[in-house]
């Protein structure tokens, strides 16, 4: 593990091309400002965990637009901003409704008058979140040209129907604590499958997100899921693209058992099908409850039939040596403790509980270095002044 | 413009009552205190854009209490809290009914233990809402002397049934950055006219806000409704007043033409009629929903008769030059936009857009002066020293 | 009364045992634990009534966990989080829903990373409050045993179905200002009441946490109330070895009228019997509407036989000298200002009502005295730099 010294050394051998942009898709951006990323987060990290202050700014705000309910993002992003400097002002859409066009670009200047960054989870609509994002992005960077705002904000994506970067970052962190550096992911196998779970609409994002980011780290990457639950086919293309240049793979499984078989890490988790979100989104544009009620029940029932795609004792036995890590975004669809039958069985859970706190913990910190490497110039002189307890607030 | 250290020297010149009061109409203020209001706000947005840290408070609550839905103001009374290093607490009603009497006494000084001002926004009841700001006033004016409360919070008017000063003082400054000063105001005419929205029950506040602050000021106010839609009768005297004083003057007009007629500036607004308001009154106090769609029925057809009333190129041409600029609280009701007729036309709206993006810019800025001014003994000291970096920190 | 050096003094001598713990019965803590917290307490309450800083964090979330509805908690723990440093983040359980088990655990460690305390409200079901709060405790001591957490939150109680420690020494805090020191506490009777109420299932965390507390200090303690509103035997229990111990007495008295007998201070207030409350429990947790509906009306057909618990001039005059004081956790209802028949007659009330405010106004400092040495190591030094103005952010 390099300590802070060393990361703030790599770090400015790093071109960094964040300061003044949004973080809306990994894909997005290139490998160092990746690498960046995550020294600039682990650095928040140690210096968090020996209680020196992270903070960067007097004041200022953090905007949240939670578009769905949310416990572990929201109290992650209020961590990450509180620990900068910034208050959080969440713009609660049950008390103000946004929709597009003016509406949009109007509120997004209202709520950015003294905001430093606007995090948004938007998941529920294909096609819509990461649309919503840059609609609100480009109402802020006019606002900024045009002398309505002081200072741009940068928008950070807190899980869309395309990507959720904060945790697929926080995944990679727990990866590269675990083996020791982004370096030592080459070559090791991440099976992503699809997990049993009674319930239906879980978004695309997270297994996109893995697939998208992990494949660019020389990394073996199984994705794996029963016919008919498959991701939006660009990402799964871009996917094995990344493969390609990294020098690591990207295959395709018909069964959590040949996905897991000699796996370092496994990533079971439950999706809906694409089908399904691309037929729930114009249902719930619409309000149909009636048509949203039959689709659950379709899906459902079509769920049922893969109850054998649970993540248990037998199945982990097959990774690498039986010694595969575990991974979620949490919370698990825990089998006879969250539900009667679900992704994991509970002796499963238990023994990487813990490892999946641990896990999760990375997600402050990613999202405070999004927000820093976003808003700061020379990130490596801010460090430098945290490390000495001199900060510059800016 | 004037520049930092010309409003230091401008405010130091002027006569300051305004610490330890509270702000519920600009009326009961005296020409030097809103121009001392003027002078502090804009120092503020400018340090603000120099990114200069504008806090001046280390801890200390500001607590909000909204009784209607509201993005903006919500928004804008956050900003300016957490710019001055306060942090808002919401009362959210809710969670917690307020009532008259010992229930506001007694609540009014259990929110204020820590807190340095308060923030009400109480539009929907024609006579409660300055007076029910006043009740709270007095509550914790009574708590501050009676050795309950360590400090005197400040009560901030973030709306009422009367006034709407944090919006009114915002344009007067908006008017100020685009006519070069308060007294460049001298002569020009502003038109304020009722416009055609479909709804109902829009409050006076903003117009009178306007009418009561704008004829101070030297200005030429003509107020143009339909017959029937017709304000205050007190507060439309005192504009009366007010023009004979400042050497304005203070005109009716029957048509937004008329009223647009060589106009420097226009602000074409709905709101609802003052015989509306009061038969509203007592239907929401008894919660008589029949009563209220009645009521919604016979003022949404009467207001359709007025569907002429819309600001649009043609009217706008009749402007001084036809380069008359428009202002607006936002949202406004655009036709084809956000209704199918409204109260502004897209492209008029459109070409004025950002500036009243501009205009809404202000009001962080207009009321962290009102908190600054209530709270802060000596606001050149404390001026100067956040334009050097130290802040003192009361 | 101690001066502030004096406090700081007492505060140096005592065996402070509070660091790394929780705040979750006063029955928990020795004799000097609770004298250190009334000295702290006072103390953060002397440098805020002085405007000094009494700001300890730099950064840090203060997590609420409230599973009622709550204005005046609310806004104590937001003064008190707020004035050292920390940012309130509330956990809105309409927003997510906590259980037992995994889902407190995982929960409790998702909304902690950057947390330094966790103030929890849950009185409503008998058996559970006190529990939940454990359970919480147990997660996050985990958390932070096994890398998770990178600081140990303590958990503090907002008021359970046992106790409610931020009130009762909020009351102590009230007594030791009136007269005058801890050891001027010796001797008085206090008069713990029921009182008659139009309301039912109110805690009995109230009258618990009183009896638990007072019994310490040599007070003459009687609990009275009507045949049948009993409080839970354990705390009874309890009280009475208190007063054994602390050369006290605990009675039990059937009338209100006894009870005031020559008491210096007497606390009428409403509370639900004990067998209700048993009932109750099940019924909630059932949602059964109808059962529930049910039990309220035959406890309110019982308190209404007990109208004449009403704290009146007429009881008021059998106080020591006719001039004991009056205590109340507020709101009380007050017959003829917020009910028709209630605790409290208007005049009694009028009487002592800033002095109720007062004894409010202890609460925030008691809360963030709780917070402070639950998290600091060397309070003295602390308050030390406090005083002096340079205070160490932790």
């Amino acid at each position: 593990m390099k300590t802070l010294q060393e990361n703030l050394a790599a770090l400015a051998t790093l071109p960094l091309g964040l300061h003044g942009q949004d973080f809306l898709l990994t894909w997005e951006k290139t490998d160092e400002e990746i690498r960046a990323l995550t020294l600039v987060a682990d650095s928040l990290a140690r210096l968090h965990r020996a209680r020196k202050s992270i903070r960067v700014f007097d004041t200022g705000l953090a905007v949240s637009i939670f578009r769905d309910n949310s416990t572990r993002t929201r109290f992650s992003f209020a961590s990450a901003a509180n620990a900068l400097g910034l208050a959080v002002a969440d713009l609660d859409e049950g008390k103000s409704q946004i929709a597009h066009g003016e509406t949009v670009r109007e509120t997004a200047n209202m709520i950015a008058f003294t905001a430093e960054t606007i995090g948004i989870r938007d998941d529920m609509y294909l096609g819509e979140g990461n649309r919503y994002m840059r609609e609100v992005a480009a109402a802020v960077q006019e606002g900024y040209e045009r002398g309505v705002l002081h200072q741009r904000p940068s928008v950070i994506n807190l899980q869309c129907d395309l990507d959720h970067p904060t945790q697929s970052v926080a995944d990679l962190m727990h990866l590269r604590n675990h083996f020791g550096s982004l370096e030592q992911l080459r070559g090791r196998k991440i099976a992503m499958t699809w997990a049993y779970s009674p319930s239906y609409g879980k978004p695309l994002s997270v297994p996109q997100g893995i697939i998208g980011l992990l494949t660019r780290f020389g990394m073996h990457v199984t994705l794996a899921h029963p016919e008919g639950y498959g991701l939006i086919p660009d990402v799964v293309d871009l996917a094995r693209r990344n493969a390609g240049r990294s020098g690591g793979s990207f295959a395709l499984a018909g069964s959590m058992e040949e996905a897991f078989q000699d796996a370092d890490v496994v990533y079971p988790k439950s999706w809906a099908p694409y089908a399904v979100m691309q037929q729930r989104t114009p249902l719930l544009k619409r309000g149909d409850q009636a048509g949203l009620k039959a689709l659950e029940r379709d899906c459902l029932a079509q769920n049922a039939r893969y109850q054998a795609w649970e993540c248990d004792a037998r199945k982990m036995k097959l990774t690498r040596e039986g010694r595969g890590i575990y991974l979620h975004c949490l919370p698990a669809d825990i089998s006879g403790v969250s539900c009667e039958r679900g992704e994991v069985t509970a002796d499963v859970f238990e023994q990487h509980r813990l490892a999946t706190y641990q896990e999760a913990s990375q997600k402050p910190f990613v999202i405070a270095a999004m927000i820093l490497l976003s808003r700061v110039r020379d990130p490596v002189a801010t460090l430098r002044a945290l490390i000495e307890g001199t900060p510059v607030k800016s």
